[in-house]
């Protein structure tokens, strides 16, 4: 999608230093910068370039324009042995979602399971991050979070639902875990910007116009269009499930209250998630349970593949992969991207390390 | 999909005592023989046809094969404050899962949230019942299971994933509560084998032929074809998780070792499940959360609808209606059916009610 000639390689440690240094200029303290930026770096390491350091300028413009706090408490508002409610204080999302999934493994390593709700959290980058903290831990993570309302119920016209998106990791023995990293639409908006960048066209199920046909004109779905949700109606349910599981059942907002991340910078997001950690060595051996999902996972990527198909990947495999590159390789930023982070440095008076 | 002339209607309570008076008479004990009954004809309620009386045939075979016990004990393999594995005896699929998410709902009682892993399982029909049990007691439900390897990994041309179901509940207040239940193929092989019939063409993105060719010819597909994942990446990866965290956490079996039900009725399938429960009181207070879940149900079908659309639904709606017409007309079940009914009373001198 990028020539060679627009794109240069960055050092990962260089973007994250960077990405850090920017955030404590702006006051974060240094725990929650470094966090940040890891999980940003994090992102683009794993190729997944939508969710990387490309947010680093609206997140500084929300730190600047009041919507993401720097200091509020991020408060425990219930809880049970297996169970809270938090209430994340409108900080950067990354923190938050980190102390959910981490309150979710206390509460699993203690009782076997355990799930928080949170409200009034920021939009958290990709999602995979925080269910892979507890592959550390050898539990299975699962992260869902809601999302802006920019997706129309099945046979609607109208958003009423987030592209919401969720993750579960699960740990492996020899082979890499297993992680699965979606949201509940056809394809990401990027997707469809780039095609039109290009004047390529679209596969006819991917959106609507603003007349509510399906279009293969990636214009005419800019102007106007409405994501479908994957799988049709089943993405839809699946949505509106993750919708309720995170908005309703933390007491904060559902998908068309959640506030747009670049519109409005002075009012907080109020995007909630949902965490859950399961601890494996209390349902069956760890060690049994690792060597199988090996042999799972050697099932897939060794079963009969279809003409022209190079390889069977199990999820996350292909970021796993792609991460390897990119550590060593560098990671590809666009050339107008590093113009911008050299005018973010000059006005934040950091050295630019590019 | 049926003609008036080769489907009766059969009052539901009727259909539920037969079935009830099948497995009796097979030894089946009498709480698990109306438990039973019941999952059945309320999957035919809803309008599920392919989950309802159609399988008491197969069950009976079962019971009488061998591969169903209607006496092992379901154990409790281990269990902390809220999580527990079962073994489920190779019994009744229904008896099973209502034991486990029930197990998982007393967690939740006590601790806020309950996940049972569960092994040794059978069919357990249609997915949406157990969860719902968790709606008396104001929790939200979910029920996952694995099934016999019908589906390819995404890319691949061989079975070794299943059509997995997964059913999520949720309560709500003056609507009806909000019931998830899919399956992870982009359709039920019954609607492959209806147009097959019917001579009808299916869409190209449902199945693959026996060479790996998407196909819109049903008999193609039928004879050796492949059932693709719902949402092609994103539901093959959902499918493998659905298999592992009920599968691989319970200890038991994957979809490629689970022993189909019809062609081999004296080995136990060995089916797993993981069934959760969460305490929604113990997150947000309940009234608040109910007025919520009817707002947003009410946001969903009140949104603008696409040219053509008569109503949006929320999922499970459809399922609520058929029933409440169902439970007053009554339920329509093919002559041959009904044949097949009155044959296997004659078997068990039952007496047939039809």
């Amino acid at each position: 999608m990028m020539s060679e000639t627009n794109v240069q390689l960055v050092d990962w440690q260089v973007l994250k230093r960077f990405s850090q240094a920017v955030f404590e200029k702006l006051g974060v303290p240094q725990e929650d910068a470094e966090l940040t930026a890891d999980t940003l770096v994090m992102a683009n390491l794993r190729g997944v370039d939508s969710h990387g350091v490309i947010r680093l300028k609206v997140y500084s413009q929300r730190i600047k324009g009041g919507g993401v706090s720097i200091t509020a408490p991020i408060d425990i508002v219930q809880e049970t042995p297996a169970s809270a409610l938090m209430d994340g204080g409108a900080r950067l999302g990354q923190v938050v979602a980190v102390k959910a999934i981490e309150l979710a493994m206390a509460k699993a390593k203690e009782v076997g399971a355990g799930v928080v709700a949170v409200r009034n959290g920021s939009h958290l980058g990709a999602c995979a991050y925080f269910p892979m903290l507890a592959l550390e831990e050898d539990m299975v993570g699962v992260t869902l979070s809601n999302s802006l309302a920019t997706m129309v119920a099945w046979g609607g016209l109208e958003r009423v639902l987030g592209n919401n998106p969720f993750a579960v990791a699960i740990p492996a023995g020899e082979e890499r875990p297993i992680v699965l990293d979606m949201a509940c639409g056809t394809v990401a908006w990027g997707k469809v910007f780039v095609a039109a960048q290009k004047g390529e066209s679209i596969p006819g199920d991917w959106v609507l116009d603003k007349e509510g046909d399906p279009t293969t004109d990636p214009q005419r779905a800019w102007e106007g269009g409405f994501m479908l949700p994957f799988g049709q109606h089943k993405g839809y349910g699946i949505s509106l499930v993750v919708n309720i599981l995170t908005g309703l059942l933390s007491g904060g907002s559902v998908s068309t209250e959640i506030v747009d991340m670049y519109s409005d910078l002075a009012r907080p997001q109020d995007v909630c998630y949902l965490m859950g950690a399961l601890d494996i060595a209390r349902f069956v051996p760890l060690e049994q349970f690792k060597s199988r999902m090996d042999e799972l996972i050697r099932t897939m990527r060794g079963s009969k593949k279809r003409e022209g198909v190079e390889r069977i990947y199990v999820p996350g495999e292909k970021e796993f992969l792609e991460e390897e590159k990119r550590r060593k390789e560098g990671i590809p930023l666009p050339v107008a991207q590093i113009a911008e982070f050299k005018k973010m440095a000059q006005e934040l008076d950091l050295e630019a390390p590019f």
